[in-house]
């Protein structure tokens, strides 16, 4: 079953970076997960270089280990998971690259493979969702993020990482009944702006909430709402605080850790998770890679998911 | 009526960096508040540099946006806002450079602007309450600062950024019945020290208190003390803990993070705020702008406490 | 005569940073010359960020003073210059932006007013030589980079950072017969990377020629090919080397030094200097500003070349 | 009695670099205490250069002072405290390096001397146990540390920083049943690794633990497990969060502030501290020191705690 | 036939970072060249830290393209290369990671496959030395270094990476009468240091002369030196400038720039190249990759001068 | 003989950082040099900070070793050289911190001690030349610089780092006829700037002038015109190009290598050197350590003079 490297087979600093040096594959048919890069930063409008995020969170990812102590198992020894390479995204031109992406990610859905996907910036995430919903029919969002990423159009733009889940909802990609947003404080442009959010149907808690009242039921809360559907995870790493994520396109203080970002990802085990993301990591503002590597533990934190689900029978 | 741009208007990267791209004017007869720059660092007795300081601040806000959630308004329909430009401090001659900082403010307290600063050292700050005392009589101070920034003298100096409370109480700026300090922890040189600062008549909250039991009641406190009359804010961003401040001139370890400073900042509405500033902001120890970002969410919160009352009507 | 603020004024880090502390003006009937940022960076194949290019050089800019020893003259004697502002670039949409910098630049034309524009990335050269062709008719082209920008297409793309001298050389906007570029080493796709550029009718110099011939005539050389008509000089950061130019978007090794850069500037007084840029820094990668610094530098050398021209009453 | 340079002495910029500018000394007769630098890192298996860590403590060290607010007295008037130089280790051979450090402290532990050392890996641990048990039989280990250090072997090698604890424990250097390892969440190998720890008689706090129930009671349960036998403190950099420490050799995200760090060590008072260290500064992934100062801190809580016992009358 | 990724196939930036996106294979039969890499750094005496190197020098590669100007010819349609991965080296252990080392080259020579090493520090070189000379016989070496690293040994150490040349010579390995040492100038011990390299037969080149004499005539040289003979050539970036190269491990100032670097590289074209590597690159230290990116450069001229043999007919 | 730690006596990092682990002493009897931290930056007029100038070279010095391949002497053979620690300046008091500096180095005049300068900002060249000249009359100035510091006064302040030399003059402490600047190219404020140096009757050597000549007979020249009476020679570090030396307070395009830098100063053999100091390094600038590695070598490189005269018998 294709693994990663175990630490007993050598130092991790050894091999070339895949994805915790899992073989990099186009066969499909052994897989239940397949890491792919996104390299596309087109869409932002503040600080870009998003591009070089999955070199840097596989340059990260090395440092990882197979056992989660959270969910008590081996990840590897449940689920087969390759680096599925990165699409080969165009810059500057948005729509084809998100053609790409969503070409690059049929074929993982048709093998049953659960893609995780690397950022880029947020407008990668339609892309993904018109794929997984090609599958799945509208999914259920657990989104992590400063911003509700809901804007209609940003100087006249209507595919930036300021609106993916605004065109995803009228799409028809999202069950906003079963999404929650979690973590809004950025910066936004009015009253409207998170008004929008919840206008289109999501649950929103924003960071003052979950500051103030504890993160303690909220991933049951957002377990619930999700129900048993099929739901898609995004993480744009500027939930976390700038101190815990410097490099980032549009960070937001006020924000969160990486303990509190642990408590709760384990938190949602169970959720009929059918694709994820982590997006918006910006290496060249990064430090000591500690965005990075905060950005591969939350894809390992899917992966966990993943496995917990397959242990427990249920995938 | 004087605003920043709006993200409307173009992307927050394109433009001359005023703060928030507000106009930068000398015509104050419209404006209800100004920012200063005051980049003196000649009161330093470690790290030195604050004097770029206002520049790094600036750049950094042109992320911001107008619309407060916490208080739900918007900033600028509620107030004009100008940039005043810098203060032209001498290097290494501080009492002249405080001169000079008080010449800059007096225009401004005459047109009823309000002056928020961006430092420079906190040695700045004295200059400023000297201003301040001028218009309005000895002001109440809400300190947020790592130090109480009390010593009488350092290696024989009188005027760092060791003493401007000292020197302001002496000179009879403050009304330390009405003032308080929050956040003290870092090297004390003795037990004297944060005494000092209690004997002067400062209530003292220090950050192993705030940390030991919660920020809960804290900004009502200091609220209730510092009653209805004029009100200084000065926040020097060693407030912060270092992971998220790293650029300034003494850090000190065990500090607050900024959704520890959003609370207690957003707590203070209803204050008769008549000055601000922002102080100790090295950027040459920053790291992808995180200090200078929480600097510039300072100012902008800031403004939304003189918006809040301005709706209220009071001001 | 709208200048700089002068050493004498007070210190170099006080002030918003407008170029040298220009004014920023609108009003153009007394100005000689405008500096005018161009934050685009949707052009780039490899590094991207550009869009912080003209906050960095003006940053960096303020260490400049008036007087050139090279030309024994005080620039802001002669010229007049102001800081014209941003071109409001729509990140994501090339055309469109380049449209926003063509639209931005007539008006100075039209005023006969030089326009200095400070990249990001290089595409918007082309828009540059659209605004400079509709006045002057095709210019001849003095270009200091480490590659020719002569590609047809780039991943199927017509207008990127690899294209604007093919896309300028096929709209009659450049001269070739008067043209020069000097410094390309960076790595070309094939043989007929730089062929093109030669085809195309340009003079091409290459770093290793420049490296083995040494530089003394070069810039006699260059200037006799201009001949008297107008030239607009575009100088790519990553012409020098990345020692001397770590912040740019894809830097060549075997590249110049700084003083090889004054060398070669400065023995270009005399050109019919209509327009000029620097593009490409990157301020991301930049180190303790030199990137930054050299390019402010550039700009000072062509607002000394014009200044050249007005001091001998030819312009 | 020997001391620290003192903030009135002079700024604390000025002076070489020992620690806190204590004298460098080798004679023992008059110190209580003495900080020695072990700058060994062949030991490591994934980042490396934790050898320029005790130059980094070093420089970090003089911002600090001699006062310690949470204990309410003056260390330097109640310890007399040396800087010892540094152990010439060997880098890439760790047997060796380690009998230097043995040789290096014993003379330490005969003169009555409590030494604090300064990593290097955590390798060095083992070391300094060797020393201390010598002198003081069996210790109880306080270890805050985001991994056990309990592995067998590391790639065949059985004296890395990855097994010092296993390797105590089979020496007879540490007595687990009054030990305790708090902070456990770094990437485990599978379920054995911290069961491993448990078995070997260790009383385990994982992090998950800690962010769940609180620290509260835990400072009290370590010194009650301690008791009043010898007690070695080790204190692993990694134990705090990357925000707040990302120069280390195996960061692992979910970790603990600086302020948690302080309400745990100041707990401790009363405890019979016979040696500490900190270890796995990495300086070359640090930024703006915050690392480095955080582990100063940690020395001078370190020292702190013996001042207390001095104080009471009970060392 | 294997070869990288073309600038045509897609955006650089794109894909898991295998040395110029070549295919990482374990199937020699068709490949000319292999990288690989050899991350061991236990053998250096100041910085430390360059097993991370080979991940370096591939992020930095992929900007690099296939045809070489210089030469006149694309390199991968006259040779075909292969990633070979890296050798699993034992942190700590230099004599076992040399015997790993030495194994994994040795197929390489046994299926006619030139290996192109990336360190590492330079101990790697012997292991190298012992595959070369195994299949060849003693080599030539040509080594650019600004040290001999002909020590005896280091603090009793003999395999370190101050002695792969002493130890060459005393194995047989290398034929000093074909050698050349370019560019010496970094601290050496005594005055004995760089006459022991001309003891050992070695032709030396020191930085002074070339600087004071020019670098003209020196390939040729070094060429005629070589003769006909199998050689291997050892690239210490140390060679060059800690300007051009700040990411190494005992870098001296008075070094080269990349300018002269490939001025020599390619003035080395005929000479019969057996195998190279490129050593010492510390990316910790490194700033906006400019060392790693030299690394690369280093690599791609030694490929493009087996090229230009391959191209000549013989080989 | 007091003298440095060798490289057979440890690894360079182990121990506290003196210069080059030379012996901190008070005692200057048998000393014939002293290395003198003069950490001033108050008199600086753009970037600041330079107060850590010294704890960054000593930090790098541990580096260089003994012996002078240029020379052809071991240094500590024939010198003995101790670090006198720092002069405790006052921060924003320049007048007394000039006091204290020549305080601190008049014992060593008298002792027959020379000393070599760590600065600190330019301003502290004018104390040290009043302790020189005390000593031995006025003496002879070769300067390193890109600027000429003989500014009459700097917005009214007459004792910045930009007029030492005017003020030096005006003091008798230097004979301008026996003196040479080297390397003038920063930013001048009007042609009067270096026109003032020659009128002050100091030879002018701009960077331009030797760029374009070449260095080959230019130490001999400042050796010619320095006779035989006492040389001060200053070297600011931004005679060095920025790419060479980042960490500096004025960076100035267009500078020197460190090649060149060596070139020069070993051509200084002979000159009766009877002080030194390296100014302006600004660590919080620096990248990887190579500003203060370059200002380290430039005090080797004095105390190699001071060598060669001893080997000479003539001192």
């Amino acid at each position: 079953m294709p693994g990663p490297q175990r630490l007993v087979d050598g130092p991790a600093f050894c091999g070339v970076r895949t994805f915790m040096h899992l073989p990099q594959a186009t066969e499909l048919s052994d897989a239940d997960a397949a890491i792919v890069g996104l390299p596309l930063d087109s869409g932002t409008y503040y600080r870009t270089g998003q591009r070089f995020g999955p070199e840097a969170i596989r340059n990260a990812s090395v440092l990882l280990s197979a056992y989660s102590t959270a969910h008590r198992l081996d990840v590897f020894e449940l689920l087969s998971v390759i680096d599925g390479g990165d699409a080969a995204v165009l810059p500057g031109d948005i729509p084809m690259s998100h053609r790409v992406i969503e070409a690059h990610l049929r074929p993982l859905y048709a093998a049953d493979v659960v893609p995780i996907g690397l950022g880029g910036d947020h407008s990668v995430t339609l892309a993904e969702l018109r794929a997984a919903a090609a599958k799945h029919g509208p999914v259920g969002l657990l989104l992590f993020d400063s911003h509700p990423d809901t804007w209609d159009e940003c100087f006249g733009q209507k595919y930036t990482h300021a609106s993916p889940f605004r065109r995803a909802v009228e799409e028809g990609l999202i069950d906003p009944t079963r999404s929650t947003m979690l973590g809004l404080r950025g910066a936004p442009d009015g009253s409207e702006d998170w008004d929008i959010a919840r206008r289109l149907g999501f649950e929103v808690r924003t960071a003052a909430q979950l500051h103030e009242q504890g993160l303690g039921g909220v991933p049951a809360q957002a377990r619930a709402r999700a129900g048993t559907g099929p739901v898609f995870l995004s993480f744009d790493i500027d939930f976390l605080d700038p101190a815990f994520a410097p490099g980032t396109g549009t960070p937001a203080v006020g924000g969160f850790s990486t303990a509190q970002m642990l408590c709760l990802l384990r938190g949602l085990a169970g959720v009929n998770l059918v694709a994820a993301d982590v997006v918006e990591v910006l290496p060249a503002y990064d430090v000591a890679q500690i965005t990075a590597m905060a950005a591969a533990q939350v894809v390992f934190e899917t992966m966990a998911l993943l496995a917990v689900r397959r242990k427990a029978g249920v995938a």
